[in-house]
């Protein structure tokens, strides 16, 4: 695993328990943690649980003993480790968002084609796909419970930056993040909007914004903001739908709230991410006295993921979803089969980003998202 | 009164209670309720409580024993009524949106800044703004609790058109309703967004979708949906804040809820009408470890319009804002002032509103407000 | 009617405006108001809309013009208005609960039904029948979605008396109010927990409590508080459910929240009056992937009474209970029935409050409410 | 660790993984699990991650390298394990309720004294104390914020036994659980009541039922339910307080809705198990038109154990309340010092059990709770 921060901490989590609660072919090993700073690596791996540590990646990537790598760092390393990896046979999991352009994106996905011809897996790390409801969600949209979808309404809402005097980051400057809430946030509300309804953006019209332009750069002096601070855009799907999107850590009293509402011709279904064991569902086809959204706990043992946990009632929480990522991926490389979401996915999702980008710049204008056909009437 | 449906029965009733519970310095006299069928009019009459009736609204226009006239018809003839009582010196009270066009809000809103230097009051029938919390939410914006404003976030989401066997009716058609979800349910947000802010949208990108393009006319026969289903827009208000809104009636389960959520610099607030008495109120201000939204229950008497009702949790309902805003217009006649909303007020919405539609037909791209100003840095 | 405070103030409106929504057989006239300060009283009726006073309730229950009297006042004159109403053949709706005694409630109700064989009508106000989504929930009960009844719920949290330095009034005093917040409050939970299970409380063990023992007389000094503070109890019904009930005004917070939640072998539902126009059901034959409590907006037409109102969604309030009730009374009067809730019905919650004073004054020991057979294994 | 069933798997994952995120002076090692059926305790020690096993707990005891035994089994071999490991000097952690009977728990309250005095620590699994929401909630209360108590309502509701056709199982049988849902849910309540308010039950007034007397064996017969299926009790605290309990496993929809409410002079807060990360606190002391219930996001780094974990709004689990529980009794351990709750914690919950139990089987009458004083006026 390359990157020991907040990512190394939960998918070293996740890497250690999930054959403690899931039937996977492989268990894993922890074989060496990368981080460029030798020391702090090394307190990370005993931290953490792994056995060794490189510094360079390169090396990591190159070792015999390694037969996966995970990538946990900034955007902007993504492609080169990844590809690096690819090319040495290893499996490859990688963070979200893909890339940090889309020129990085369109090689990764290449690269992850021609490796899985030869049997190496690749998989990007949106992980809302394993929150337990989303994935419910995914199979009550493709059971048609819902109908034909005509609403798809998501945001993401956290307030870490509310605060003019919260410090600069890597998060806040473009040449490490490529993007601000845009990559960071919205990255996976349109994965989210795109795994639920199997359906695709195909053009966007776009607005950002940024608030606070300067911010103390913990020496005394200020940095500049060079990314995003809020990112909303209107699209279409391939279906028909409309969708809303916005993105955003400025939302004061909103910690995380990744919310999702689709609206169809025979139901409608709502999640949010503050309260992520639970999943709203209307169902048209009750009768019209009793009908009202459910609140569903997700927690019953025939739901996603969740026999392999608790009692009904008993919360599953963040790494959860991370425990869930690894134990299909490890399932995938037993099974010889490609994981899910794969490059692909996050390059077509790397796609809308381009197109709010350049929608934005261009005062909202429709960009059609490359790859995709309108299928609308 | 011109006009006996839906918006008449509920005129009817504030004109007839709004004395009981506050101190007006006039008590109205339903003298006389306008409508084309003469028996249906008679029947409304005598169901309502109003004295007698006029089969064309010139007669009533014109009556002595008129000194106010309440419009409650369609849309597209608000302008030629409205001018006529002005110019016979009635006052008015016209529900929204103001008109069907620009063009004639333009002419109403002259018609109505004459008729006030003259001393004959309008008001557009924006009733939402006579929710008391949404009254109570204004206050604390203006009171700087929120700090400065830096996202909205408006819908308005029903359902009654989910099922597509739905009948044709005149809110479908263009030439009577002039829009669809857009002037019927976008007027309410964009009005209330500039209301709690204090603020102006002034600019668009939108985008506008006909999911059902013929409906069943009630004879056999289909009738053609002229107007949008739903009308989603981003904007900048002239502060710098960013808003976002979204109006439709295929949101399957969700029967009125028109929701609002601000948040500022310095706190947040969030609103839905299907929860009406309820305000959620963030303020960044509170300790760290106790801070969330609360649940605000707005039936204290220190609540805007409470006092006159019951005591705390015990609810109020959707008609008592009607009956909030004719106390509100009776207070600005008997103190000799203009009441709000004014008819500036609703040409303010209406430019929004032509904005919104030409920048959907228009592919999204940006169109300024007419008669806003960008303060934006 | 007699008494003009809060209770008067809310029976006037249903009054003045129940022909105005609902097909009634006979239409009210508003013809005199009873009070003991004639100027005060005089005031009232102007406000209310009644045409004259009477300042002694003998008076007025004898006037020619009167065929029904509404008793408003304090739970200590009930018993002789009442009586003397009914025997002088006018029609009765008396405030809950229905005497501050379980000796005045059973002369009330045995006069009652000597006056129903003579063709004059008598009803007890209890007003949370009316509540549309209450009313929905006995339904539900009655025709089997619960299945068999297992657990009732029931709590009255107000917070009014939360406050030491509240003041003293006759709701204080055991001589005009009977009971502190067991007669106010939980006649009210009794009564809907009886109402919607279509079950009685057949034994309790109790306890009560007085929290604050001297208040501010409003003269400088300090009265004596009388009654309790709160009591909770819990039951058992005949059908073998078992209950729990809480009523208080020291719930902090709690502005009026009358809940209820009963679970059976089939479904589950739950009410709060604080959200009045909700109710929640759960439904076991939902498939289990898809099960949860629903929140269901009771403003459907054809849940009870919404038809004579406002679309789906467009809320209604806590005056809308007592106008469902004066409708309900007028029906019966016209169609020579009896109407619900009875004098008897409010004898057998009085019974349930006499159980609960006895048990409480007990040490909890339990006590057989008088009337009802257990029907338990 | 003695047992590896459901409290068996969770145990395990505490262990395995508490030195990866709290800083404590003891990393465990998972020594050696006992299980009677030696082929499924060595398949459970695999799966969960120790290293032997042992099917005679007296043997797993005694070994030298066992430092501490985790008692994970049904209720009724809680006492001899127990004392038999606090005399061979193992520090004892044990699941709750800390016995089936008030004369065994006395017995492990005076051992788990004797051992104290000799360095062996001792601790009861109430792991509820170890929800941060709740472990938040009590230093509200010790800071006063809620000012006097006067109202505590506490419910634990699940629905599992809803089903007539739920099979028997050692839960619903007295000789090995001892009681029903007053042991399993009640003593959770119990003890969260007494936790958070720093007080203690003084005497009760109960009810319990049970409503399914015969229950599918699995082998083709029934077997008797011995136990309770539900528990009300009414109650009063030292300080004054009063209080209701319930619990049961018949509130179908309610899957573990372990609920508290506690009502004060000056604030009152809520909790509901089913949404665990959350707080919903009043406070008196806020503006009057801006009080509110807040819904506090209990994941902020300065809420009790957070920090550990990952950013505000990323949701902790159910598990996480045991790898607090085994942090703090390693710190407790290695500092030295006695942790919490302790044996007479567990104590004084079954002594209020015992109570319960009593009262019930006397007709509600009322019970103190021996070894408490009541303090009130």
């Amino acid at each position: 695993m390359v990157g020991h921060a907040f990512m190394g901490a939960v998918h070293s989590h996740a890497w250690r328990n999930v054959h403690r609660f899931f039937e996977v072919p492989l268990t894993p090993r922890l074989a060496v943690l990368g981080g460029r700073d030798g020391d702090r690596a090394k307190a990370a791996a005993d931290r953490y649980g792994w056995e060794t540590v490189e510094t360079d990646w390169r090396a990591l990537v190159d070792r015999d003993d390694v037969d996966l790598v995970d990538i946990c760092t900034p955007g902007d390393s993504h492609c080169d480790i990844a590809i690096a990896a690819l090319a040495a046979g290893k499996h490859v999991l990688c963070e979200k968002p893909l890339a940090n352009t889309l020129e990085e994106a369109e090689r990764m996905a290449a690269a992850a084609r021609e490796a899985a011809a030869a049997g190496v897996r690749s998989m990007v790390a949106f992980n809302y796909r394993r929150v337990p409801a989303l994935a419910h969600a995914r199979k009550l949209v493709a059971e048609g419970v819902l109908g034909e979808i005509r609403h798809v309404r998501a945001v993401y809402l956290q307030d870490w930056l509310s605060d003019e005097r919260a410090p600069m980051s890597w998060r806040l400057r473009k040449e490490t993040a490529g993007s601000g809430a845009l990559g960071d946030l919205g990255a996976h509300i349109v994965d989210a909007a795109q795994f639920v309804t199997g359906d695709l953006v195909t053009g966007v019209s776009a607005l950002t914004n940024t608030f606070v332009h300067e911010r103390p750069d913990g020496g005394g002096g200020t940095g500049e903001v060079t990314v995003d601070d809020c990112a909303l855009f209107l699209g279409r799907l391939s279906s028909g739908a409309v969708a809303s999107f916005e993105a955003t850590r400025y939302a004061l009293g909103r910690k995380n709230a990744m919310r999702l509402e689709i609206n169809g011709s025979r139901g409608s279904l709502a999640f949010d991410f503050e309260s992520m064991n639970e999943l709203s569902l209307y169902e048209g086809t009750d009768r019209g006295t009793e009908a009202g959204f459910r609140r569903i706990l997700v927690t019953e043992p025939e739901h996603p993921y969740v026999a392999a946990w608790w009692p009904p009632g008993h919360l599953l929480g963040y790494e959860h979803t991370f425990t869930h990522e690894v134990a299909d991926l490890l399932t995938a490389i037993g099974d010889g089969t490609d994981p899910a979401p794969s490059f692909d996915d996050g390059l077509r999702v790397q796609r809308v980003l381009h197109a709010v980008e350049t929608s934005a710049g261009d005062g909202g204008s429709w960009h059609a998202v490359a790859g995709t056909t309108d299928e609308r009437r």
